[in-house]
């Protein structure tokens, strides 16, 4: 049974899809990896969610995550950035679940709350918590960092013990 | 190269995605089949996306359509809604255009436009005017009978002909 558990942590935009690797070893948090999947602006909405399906699938088989952490979806300013974050979520979920991994979701709030301490916070309060928390965590964009906050949380979400348990039985089961 | 062409219409919907094939032969419409991708709301979303994604893949197999027409995201009447529509109407995009099908799509008055003749009918009228615009079909729910309406929308479509000759030549490429 590996001692370690590795979470992604997603932050789904259609334009901008930041993800982020950490792994829990012990009561330590080690930084894996972090990156941002940029869909084409120029192309249909249609060929930029298969962008980003193709960019998340390439993160899953680059490093095999335990568990995936998903932001919660807010409620956006109105109806039509609703509609455009619900489609990149979508994605985010699908790859995710069709994958068979445990898919976890934090509110907004509740991230910024474990990672730096209150409900509110600007990104780059985050951005500097997380490479706090993630020694050589450097990430290349803010939407890199919230997915490495959005990780982080899951991490420290108590609620996350059964599923830590069960992914970890899991993949007791099959390695 | 064929003769006809096949158009997969689709109504997402994150509890009920309807979907209706019809080919084009010729001037006329002919019915192939319809039916509505039900998922389980016991589930959490994420399994759900992945039920829609499966249901519209043994769609895709089963039916081979040439093009995808899906009804256009009308803006919903708040946020949460449209962030629902948003993820089942992702899914129907991303498995259209990961097949390599064109994908079309039209807003919600055109489509009753196209069907009933006005661009604001019910959905018993619209329903009456599938069955009588395709002979033989009974759409078993109205999301079924709204894709059945799509993709007769795309059908006569003017600014259809295009995809339809790219499909064509495609196709004829193919087989």
């Amino acid at each position: 049974m590996p001692a370690s558990l590795r979470i992604l942590g997603i932050d789904p935009g259609l334009g901008a899809t930041g993800w982020g690797v950490l792994e829990i070893a012990g009561s330590r948090l080690i930084h894996i990896a972090n990156g941002t999947i940029v869909s084409n602006a120029r192309l249909a909405i249609a060929r930029r969610l298969v962008e980003i399906e193709a960019g998340l699938l390439n993160v899953l088989a680059c490093h095999a995550p335990d568990a995936v952490a998903v932001e919660q979806a807010f409620v956006a300013r109105d109806a039509a950035a609703a509609l455009k974050l619900g489609q990149a979520r979508a994605i985010a979920l699908l790859v995710a679940a069709r994958a068979g991994l445990p898919v976890a979701e934090y509110a907004p709030n509740r991230i910024k709350k474990s990672v730096v301490g209150a409900g509110h916070a600007d990104k780059k309060q985050i951005a500097l918590m997380v490479e706090m928390l993630l020694p050589g965590a450097r990430p290349g964009t803010e939407h890199a960092a919230d997915a490495l906050a959005i990780a982080i949380c899951h991490a420290h979400s108590g609620g996350a013990d059964e599923r830590i348990a069960a992914a970890l039985s899991r993949a007791g089961a099959v390695r």
